[in-house]
């Protein structure tokens, strides 16, 4: 169960420069591409003439070309041209409302007459010029609320990342969770530690000393429909820790954006923003490898762990203290999921009370009919 | 949903030389070999000892000993003999009706009693020395409908095979369709254009000159249950196009056998028969090259082509007019299924009335019996 | 259909050394260790904290640490500690008897009150010095019953193995099969033939020669649940056979543990156990590799027949004079499922009469609560 009237991210500009990428996402097989003025556009992966995958063709003058018959496609989702044949009787293909924002590609695959652009994430890093980031894509075939949970517990890293970014003190570093609102914030401080591997190597990156005591941080944020950002860092010791003035630190932000392809498999767009030396890309290089390497230790662990739970579907799991950040994030989908159903709900009657308007709101999600139609 | 009185092609002859083959046709496991005459033979592909796959076994003395534990099966479904064992009890297994004519190898999977071998449908440049054939085999994930329709309807050429055959007149110049009884033609006619590349060859290889303005054209023709015999040609323009003399033209027969393996799988059995330089090997040898490259062109599109109707299986695919080949030939095998369910009442009531017969002929089909028999 | 209430081989203590191993046992993913006094463990392979698999951790102190967070697991399926919480509150998880033994891990997957370690099986071989064991194991996708029928009845050998243990004479010697209580016994006696290869190469490593006509024997012993052990060997013809001497003989034991890992997949642990030249490793090795090559040669016809079967479910297979060895261990099999099933209802209403008892028995077995702990 996931939540579809809101906006998750479906893929990066670079995945659809010059070509289509077919995708799905919340069990909805979608074809991205850039429509004529640039703008990104997402129409369901299936040709209304036959059925062929339409991510399977070209792009030629921002249209999508079907590569079995050659059926023409708009950034709308109606039919522009197709090779002998008038088009004015071939029906829509559902579109799906898109946005290119804050170097990500979203879409909203719910009733898309609610779709708000406004509503989208604002990602403050991304738009300043003092940060930069760098990231990657991960399939991993888990429910997305096991990498919420993941992420909103990082004991997990003393023993899945031990060799990077875990050490004992984080276990023993309690953490607190809150809730505000739709958000969930679990944090985490550890005062006059050894800073790990992964810290050291930042330490020196941003030219400080790495064999000094430090203070970290781990402060977890939720954000609906299923962001996980993380602001992380170590500061020298004795300096205010998280507070502490620029020069005494190196911090980031951790981000996971989590989008659901299916009820068991995720999109996992991982990846960190950092402050200090944003025009750096050799760093911005270094660290996205390195981040890789340790974030892909989480898939083998993820993916064992949902087949476990498929195996055995009666099984419960256990809510220790350190779970809190994972279990207020399933508090909130599920009040939201609720919210969504009732909002379903108002919408299909408020569509029953004017045909008209529904009939346009559904065009392109029911059945079609056959039909015959003459050449040009 | 599929014929199963009628003739499928279900290898070559190469395929079971001096060793069996096991394949499944209409869903029905079947092991082919030869038999003591060289004369082919098509049993169920289960010994009935202990359910071993008989195709996992070889050939002795046109017998086909069971790789596991030596039971001899006969051409006729009798077992032959077992090691130290008396065979009188050991029911006999299926067989099914099998010719080898016209360089293939032919099998009926429905009821053994209504097949007659007049009906194969008659390749007359299979049996004349002024033509040669080569061919080859593949298997793809997809209904053999949907490969009748991609084969009456060439429009695809412009888009999956652009680099060979395919040219824009094609989808410039709109086919005609016209049902002849149980045949469906689909004809399409080029003047005065470019040849595309494959063509080109072919009319060096024929000894004509490559750029002139040509004539081209289709005639594909599907007859049932699933055979398309498309002929394909150039000529150089001004000498009649298809009725021009042979000095002026370049021309062959693609030959398109689909056999059903699944309800979403088929043996696709490709080839060219040509009627120019019938016994130049190396020239065979080319075309069979080029052509089974641009043919593998047509597996990945049709695989997912299947795989998002299987995903969507409420959707309706449109019938424009390009589609009227595929549109036709449906028909004639829906025509002829609905024959063939009465047919098979027919048959049930006749069994009824003449049980002794029935019996003889349901012979190796029902659910038989453990029985317990002592050794020779 | 397999029996629960039994000794089935788990592992070999190679397989467990420094490290937790997951497998699935009739149906159960148990997670096998050594514990702080060396002695071996099992228990569920379900981490009761998130689920994760227990068997992707680590070994401490003779504790087994889940990988994701660091639970620390207990032989006996309790909770040790867990980071940053008490672990009073932590249910257990199940735990099921097992016993190292014969240079074998076994496991009893049914009612633990029932699991006695003096019934299994055993194995003079594997106490005794005079004897040598090498073997192996391998993942066959077939039920456990016919890995017992192929090894009940060696007629196969001829076929599957023809160019190592396999001769015609096998097929022409009778076999002769005695059911004694719940052992069942086929014998076959070959006289005065040619040793085949493998028996040749035995010949010339015991210092005998290798090309004068022998004797020689197959002696099946089916024993529940589903071990069977073959006496094989060959003599010079001339001095008893299997009754010769040692100086004129080579023999050994085949061993096959066959453990059923789903209704339709086994382990199966198979080696050869000699009384000669116990001390030599080398002879060992050789004999494991050259068994191990012969052995592989069943799994692709197994698994072949599997698929057949499960194919066409309503398929019954003959049950032939050679077959009687594994017809009477089927029949074996089948009563003391009928035996365990009435245990079971026994001990069902034994634990009704005395509900402590029983609640303590079915510790771990049940779906358990969600429960909240806080920090310690």
């Amino acid at each position: 169960m996931y939540l579809k009237n809101t906006w998750y991210v479906a893929c990066t500009p670079d995945e659809i420069e010059g070509k289509p990428l077919g995708r799905r996402i919340c069990g909805e097989p979608i074809v991205f591409f850039r429509g004529p003025d640039g703008q990104v556009a997402a129409v369901e992966d299936f040709c209304p003439h036959r059925g062929a995958p339409l991510s399977l063709g070209f792009m030629r003058d921002g249209h999508l070309v079907c590569g079995y018959h050659g059926l023409t496609m708009g950034v709308d989702g109606k039919c522009v041209s197709m090779p002998g044949q008038r088009v004015g009787g071939i029906p829509a293909i559902r579109r799906f409302p898109v946005v290119e924002r804050h170097g990500f590609v979203w879409v909203w695959t719910g009733d898309a007459e609610l779709a708000d652009p406004a509503t989208i994430h604002h990602l403050e890093w991304a738009e300043n010029p003092q940060w930069a980031y760098g990231g990657g894509l991960y399939h991993i075939a888990c429910d997305y609320r096991l990498m919420i949970d993941n992420l909103m517990d990082l004991t997990h890293e003393t023993y899945v990342h031990a060799s990077s970014i875990g050490q004992p003190e984080i276990e023993e570093a309690a953490p607190a969770t809150r809730v505000e609102g739709d958000e969930v914030v679990t944090s985490r401080f550890m005062e006059n530690i050894e800073a790990p591997p992964f810290w050291k190597a930042a330490l020196r990156g941003n030219g400080l000393a790495d064999d000094v005591p430090c203070d970290r941080w781990q402060i977890c944020r939720f954000t609906p429909p299923s962001h996980v950002l993380i602001e992380v860092g170590v500061a020298h010791a004795g300096h205010g820790g998280y507070e502490a003035d620029a020069q005494h630190k190196a911090g980031s932000i951790v981000v996971d954006f989590i989008t659901p392809e299916t009820e068991t498999s995720i999109w996992y767009f991982w990846g960190m923003a950092r402050n200090f030396k944003p025009d750096d890309a050799a760093l911005t290089d270094t660290i996205r490898t390195g981040q890789g390497k340790i974030f892909s230790e989480d898939l083998e662990m993820l993916e064992a762990q949902q087949r476990n739970l498929l195996a055995q579907p009666e099984r419960r799991l256990l809510k220790l203290n350190i779970d809190a950040g994972g279990v207020q994030s399933r508090k909130v989908i599920e009040r939201l999921l609720e919210q969504e159903a009732r909002q379903r709900a108002d919408l299909v009657a408020s569509r029953a009370a004017a045909p008209a308007a529904a009939g346009a709101a559904a065009a392109g999600n029911a059945s079609r009919p056959a039909i015959e139609i003459r050449p040009a």
